[in-house]
């Protein structure tokens, strides 16, 4: 139950996850089926706790299975409780500034320091004495610190954003950023698409690995691998299952010539 | 929030359902969106108890969809909790005998009779008061009384258990008829399928509605339709959900050149 | 926390509960406020399990206000189940033979033994070794063993059933009584009132407690105090709230000229 | 299920509604049957979590009967939370400033914008992308934004406050008012009573809905529609139960001799 | 995540486990840390059920630690819903004939047979078809079916008993035992040792596995290995926090001149 | 019921607390038969929400046990909720200036006033009007206002933390502590130990009750009582647990010729 992800992509291997937003506890085998990696855990948009996420951490920890949990806000006392729930890596969503990261990496590769003294060497890191820096090291070994980029603003100032120290991953948030560049769910716009290369472009010259969180096709995930992604997040048990049995229901309607019913929606997170 | 599955059946129509496992607030919007009639909870085999079922079923009937519970055993306690909880269908599993359909109808017919009163009703039907028929018949509307045919002596006695009066319908449980026949999850064995067209005439002409909940390709359900089977009974959450999931990631492995992932088993229910 | 309610009882004490079917912890002083002795926690017909029967009679215990259980069925495992989860008595529902409440006098008053030495036991109660007899019994102190008195059969042979030693109470159930008389819910029937009279007044002669489980008018419980009922046990946290919930609604609608609102059906346990 | 609530309030409808605070499965129909359009679920006092909350929207919201949450703070995030669990409505407690209006529109009328860009629109409106404009209107369809008024700062900048574009309505808080008034819990008061009618009044001018939540006689809130309310918010699950069972219980404990209860204390929330 | 506790047994280990009551998600990582083979989960005295169960199973079971599930009845239907669950064994309470352990290895070896077919096959093992028999075995490998040896009856007919073919292991329970004994909680008198001494001779001389739940000093456990015990079931997570935190805090209390505080009683299961 | 831990506290007595992370219903059990004042009840570390919280602050505090409640961070909103959820007092986490100790005392001295008015009732105290001051001094009546001093910068500025109007007491945590030192976990380093007993004695001269919260031998407390803590904070039921268990094994393990199992880490909160 050690936290291997990170050494994962140290390694170089491209790492496999998806959404989890169900905790029947059978679920943890069809993650398993699958070969993941890591399951994504949203708090942002999907109501669950911390009660729930726990459970889920610790279960899928046990299986090797990283979880990975998105907080609903930059807030460095939520990354810390989540991490306390067992998770092996926080998402902050909607980051726009260094300071916001600096404070996630404060919660992740600082921990327990708080207060002034935290403050105090994320502005200058080398103050640290080394004992300490030893002891923070070991404890929060394996703590994956990811942001979300998910708008313009972000996008401007990636350069300087990449380079805050403690900073591993980038998840893109394509409905979001789609919305923030005035294009809504237009993920085949060349505007988006030109967006989305730059990030996982940027990210990987920084040696930052990167994903998108996008609940469609898999081959939409094989194209971003082949412009560097390193991180496959592919769809989520509720956009999967909503998907494929609307498929197969209107397959057999159609069959036997029932009515096919219109979807009134989608479902994605 | 009435009752109108019963209806369903009665008009003729093709009705549509699913197996739900998880109790996410968010899953009746899939099960929505795709335009099922019932779904079909299974407390036999899923680790699913009264609380949860009657936040399931409330939820479910809220919408629309009518909530079909199958009970661990063929149990009347049992199967009048399930309705106090909101199901407006039970299934009794592996049913073998005459006894065990009346024990069901008294809790699906009958209620709130029990004890020496009802068991005399059972075994002279006729010999009820009208007023007090007038009032259980209100009473229990639209109560579905459904029982899992799974084994050869059930299917040895079929006539007689079909003609059980107050039993609406059969539900096909294709692992356990499998095991049962010796044939362990044989279902393209000519042998199997003939016992299942078999119990499909049957049912439709004694006027049972009949279905087989199947965890594979929708074709199936569209061949059992054709030979006379009304209920569709298509699937699961878990197993739709680890099928896809498995078949995208191994598609996105491929494409990239990384090892493609052996699921060590299958997930359906 | 000891166990008072059977000394309240014995002290000839009218004893005053309601019933409860919420489980949320500020609940427990709503009912510390009415100055209740018990609760009448219902696992017959509410959807409720183990888990959160057991916080329930932990808090109501606490607060010293006694928690008085509905078990499914005559089962004296669940009987167990219920007094391990913090239950100070227990009912169990329809009962019409002695064998049943010989069973619940074993699971109540003889625990935790079982078995084949338990059978001997309630046949000849004579038979327990002195040694032993003291054990059970202070194993047991304050166990109160309580049925439903709900069918004529039950009724016709009330005097038997009034003689099994270890008995504590009845509590009629009128909904399935008037059913089971073919009155349904005609709780002002002559034929009904003269049957809960005659349950009343064979229960004080036997010196067991009896009350009616009724979700109307307090005025009812008065009535039957008079004919010698001894346990109080007025309607229940939904009924009350949605009946005077819609009383008051209408009050303002009516008073502001808006149309009021047809109830769709009654609610009461 | 499509959000209707803040069409009946366009139509001039005087819209009803209860404070819910039990999760029983059951409840919804006491609600229902009272014919109720809302029910407000209260976040800020009450223990109720996100998962709790979500089960509890979407089942009112199945059944035609909005879910308005109160959050504990005005907090943009937990707003947002709560609208993915399905609220159709947001009250933010203890509001004081325009800052704080603005930045609830932003969560209930501008999602999922966030940032620096949300920021931006907020304070010019008329900057934001048409076809934009468009996809938020349409995203966030029905969504109603409503403020706690409960203090005197409050009620001398409400001229301000009520103006800020996307505000819909006020919920009075009674007690907080009071207190803030410095006559704690003295409904009475004409100074009370006078501000109340301010209130209500200048809402009305500025066509923003307002009610009080009020957990005493329906009396009162039939006093306010006559001084131009358009919402009733009339007391709560647990203190109609507390008050009613009270009331009945003393009348039985006086009828037949038994000293009344005291009760040491009053639950409202 | 495959069953390795048979076969730990099969290679002669001495298993260590305790008895955990606690769901927190945190706790397994104390199981862990002591390095424990399997956990006991007792759903007889303890108010766990079949969520909480099935949640426990499978985390306990990803640690490599073998979930071991008391039901509250030797209930066959109870025993294939905790294996559905994720247990790897069943403890079927204060079992006295031959026919309860039948069911129970129906329930744990022949899954999923049941009804008229498995009653043939318990009857004549042999008749069963060898494909089948194949298919059974592997389905079901890695089950192990423990009873609870704990009365007087028992012992007596112990050679039967342990002749069962399926039969895997005894769990010896002292408190019911020395009950039906006439020696209530007498768990150093010499006729208690003498029988247990009987019971683990006649369960090693039969190869079935045993061992003896208690929940105080492991000195008692070294001593039931010495006579031939290989499971050892120590303890409970509430009785050490229990017995422990009293004896810290008294040892507090006296050394500061504090009154020593007198437990009013103890917390075994 | 009432809120007496205050009392205690004022008359002079040492107060024993544990902090418990279970909320299985048969815990407080074990909590009582210790005769403990309190319990501490983690939010910050422990995986614990509102309901949760609000279910063992109601039942503890029934049984006389005063629930005490560390919430995530210095948060007066979250104070309010826990209080509302029926803590009787609230440990704000690594307090480091005045100012957070103000928000505390707001919320727990003043509730139910807030904004601009408590704002500037903190600055000036004596602003209040005496009949608003009396209400808010009765409904707050036994709130008990706790700081986390974890730090060297609090360590330098106790003088002024501890004279803010309105605090009660101070629990020291010690790891937090020792790490902020750069001392990790060297609990016996005399450097910490100065520290510790500086806090201490600051606190009494202040008039201000104080206890370090440590998981380890109960000697330790002994010792800071007699430098003048006069709060005991001893362990965590997670914690005693693992030790003990780990340490019984062991003992068995040893005795019988097993290898003993090494630890692979310590489990304190």
């Amino acid at each position: 139950m050690s936290k291997l992800l990170s050494l994962k992509l140290e390694k170089g291997n491209t790492i496999y996850g998806t959404c989890v937003s169900s905790m029947a506890p059978l679920w943890s085998k069809a993650v398993g089926n699958a070969g993941l990696d890591f399951v994504f855990i949203d708090t942002e948009h999907i109501p669950l706790e911390r009660m729930e996420v726990a459970a889920m951490c610790q279960l899928y920890a046990a299986q090797g299975i990283a979880p990975i949990v998105r907080i609903p806000s930059p807030d460095p006392y939520k990354a810390c409780q989540m991490i306390d729930a067992g998770a092996e890596g926080i998402v902050a969503p909607y980051v726009e500034s260094e300071e916001q990261i600096k404070d996630m990496v404060g919660a992740l590769k600082y921990k327990p320091l708080k207060g002034e003294k935290l403050k105090a060497i994320l502005e200058h890191p080398k103050t640290i004495e080394p004992d300490l820096k030893g002891y923070v090291e070991t404890y929060n070994r394996g703590n994956l610190c990811i942001i979300n980029i998910e708008s313009i603003p972000a996008v401007e100032k990636l350069d300087e954003l990449l380079k805050v120290p403690g900073l591993d991953g980038v998840f893109i948030g394509p409905h979001d950023l789609s919305v923030n560049m005035g294009l809504p769910e237009m993920y085949d716009h060349p505007e988006f698409e030109k967006v989305v290369a730059i990030i996982i472009k940027k990210c990987r010259e920084n040696n930052i690995a990167v994903g998108i969180h996008f609940s469609e096709s898999p081959e939409r995930q094989v194209k971003w691998i082949s412009e560097g992604a390193n991180i496959v997040i592919h769809s989520s048990d509720i956009a999967i299952f909503s998907q494929q049995l609307s498929k197969d229901i209107n397959k057999i309607r159609n069959s036997i010539g029932d009515v096919s019913h219109q979807s009134t929606g989608n479902i994605t997170i």
